[in-house]
């Protein structure tokens, strides 16, 4: 980490403001409301794994002009401090009897008209992360101001990754790429696989992550039940299908991609499955463009996974990433979200084996004007054997 | 890992439940909605790191009698298959028409009369994890039922933990206080202090840990500017005081607490801070008793840390802790939470020795009818120094 916490220059989360209050004008937004980590860091740069207690809300009021105001308990001030903003205001959270709620009021009140609009994220994909008790009492003390729906505001700004962003996801790709290539150091046959799943993570933090938010996998024959449990205790046996699926973090910027093992010698439907599941990722990495809409991913994915022998698995076959382990859109056959340049995605097809056996495969793009470059290093195109 | 998600016997789920309905039946909520990852793995054992993607909501329905009822998207439907749970409905989510909302409000309509209520926790310490607008939806489509607050339904529940629990929470307390034992291995004058995070997670996972949902720190001369920092890559130097403060977790259950380390030879100030420190959490172990109030153990420590010759800082000086980093109640002069036997607590301490710099200690507790019982061995009273 460098020794600010601001991880861009300031002009970065400038011209992220600007974005927002431009796209805040066109939906007549008066002021935004943000809530979430992925928003606040989004526009302050303040980043912390703090966010594990959910004991205190933190706001970020972004003014139809100007600079954003950070309404946050007093514990965070020394490192907002750090941050770009200058508009610090606290309160000694938690407080059971007025948890910031009056202080955001103020603040609110001071820069929203009195028939104004604030615009909050409501929509899909989007939480809020303050209790719902006060979140009324905030607007009912707010009102006739009202509040509105800006998960389009935020979704179509954070969306398009500034090529800092995108170097960022190619760097916490590559950690996890060095810690994939050594998974024959921790996996084998009789390796417990909860074992493997402690010394991967070790591995990634050995590579150059900050740390690891996100690691799933399986193991079984031939394949795996499912792709978001954590580990069992079983031992890995030849024949299985090991699979582990990341989302490893350096300076605020996830990764999210897999990688299959085939310990001991790899059955002829698993080095089917695989290079099914290669050659769909090639045939969409190859098609892929921006005009194309979320459900288009799906659709070419999905028909490449027939055209070479595997079963479509059901589900989204791929995702928006960046400050999140999944951002939207979601390649599925409802997803009417645009793909543009400068969108960083993950492609994720998955084949079904027979019942209750997967396989599945991942890679992460930024989408170019005239094609799709990959962030994470290729898969071998062949299931590779850990002997 | 057990081979099974359960983590427990089903019997310790039917009893949680069984107590959530009786706290139901006096607070004349007709079924709970939960949305959290603590409460749904709380009623279901159902735990996953896939929490981490903010894509998809997951619903747990308590009716007032029988069982609960999961509504949860598809993905995640051979998960909850082995838990104890056996009502369970799921759609293919993230769907942008209806990401679960109709499926949710008819599973609610069966289960809660036309004049009834849905229990939802709404207060401090609470978030809605699920879109603000579906909510919405939800809401006006079981209309004329009522949303009503169940926050403390759920926390006086949750608060108190079971045998099972304090024996997870021990265990996790252990492999972390193993990791904080082998910190001179990685700590020391000239070592960066982001490398001192890495490995230190690295040694979490060693000793035992499942994952690292937190670290934080801070390091410098005699003490730190605050505890939620990531780690900047400024190396440590000779009379520098680390700290390390970690919540690693072990099927499920958290520990929460850290540990300060003289970097060389500690000065007199830093010595007496800590000892201060120690001191007062020692004479809050001895005084704490159930009957008190959340607010009486932060007039303890303060009065204590006075005493023992310190400047107490501000904050929060303790907290709960078991399914998630921190739980309520918060030791502040405001919170009136009355403490009861079988609450895991957390004794936080801080003092301020300069502007800009503090320390802090942290212990992890359960609270006994006549005792506060350790979970985290007890720190050393003197600061250590590695040399």
């Amino acid at each position: 980490m460098p020794d600010t916490s601001l991880i861009f220059p300031a002009s970065e989360y400038q011209a992220r403001v600007r974005a927002l209050q431009d796209a805040m004008g066109h939906a007549g937004h008066d002021a935004l409301l943000l809530t979430s980590p992925a928003d606040v860091f989004y526009v302050t740069g303040f980043l912390t794994r703090f966010w594990e207690s959910p004991a205190r809300p933190w706001f970020i009021v972004v003014p139809a002009t100007g600079v954003p105001v950070a309404v946050i308990p007093a514990i965070g001030a020394e490192l907002m401090q750090r941050t770009w903003v200058t508009q610090i205001r606290t309160w000694d959270a938690p407080d059971p009897e007025d948890d910031g709620v009056s202080l955001l009021r103020d603040t609110l009140a001071t820069l929203v008209p009195e028939h104004g609009s604030v615009g909050l994220p409501m929509g899909l994909e989007t939480h809020l992360r303050m209790p719902l008790t006060d979140y009324e009492r905030l607007r009912d003390g707010l009102a006739p101001r009202r509040f509105a729906d800006a998960t389009e505001v935020v979704q179509r700004v954070r969306e398009i990754k500034s090529e800092a962003e995108v170097d960022r996801i190619r760097s916490t790709c590559a950690i996890a790429a060095r810690a994939f290539d050594r998974v024959p150091e921790i996996a084998g046959a009789g390796r417990p696989l909860d074992a493997v799943f402690r010394d991967f993570q070790a591995l990634l933090l050995g590579e150059g992550a900050d740390w690891v938010s996100y690691l799933a996998g399986g193991a079984g024959p031939e394949g795996y039940g499912d792709v978001i449990s954590p580990a069992p205790a079983r031992a890995l046996t030849q024949g299985d299908v090991l699979m582990l699926d990341t989302g490893a973090v350096r300076e605020g910027y996830f990764c999210d991609f897999d990688r299959n093992y085939a310990i001991g010698a790899a059955s002829d439907l698993a080095r089917r499955t695989h290079a099914a599941l290669w050659s769909a990722t090639e045939d969409c990495l190859q098609a892929l463009r921006p005009g194309m809409l979320a459900r288009d991913a799906h659709h070419i994915l999905t028909e490449a996974l027939v055209r070479h022998g595997a079963t479509p698995g059901g589900g989204r076959l791929g995702h928006g990433l960046g400050l999140t382990l999944t951002e939207w859109p979601s390649f599925t056959p409802k997803d009417n979200t645009p793909l543009r340049a400068g969108m960083v995605l993950t492609l994720e097809p998955g084949a079904i084996l027979r019942p209750g056996c997967i396989m599945v495969h991942e890679e992460n793009i930024v989408l170019r004007e005239s094609c799709a470059e990959l962030l994470s290093p290729r898969a071998p195109a062949e299931l590779p054997e850990i002997t």
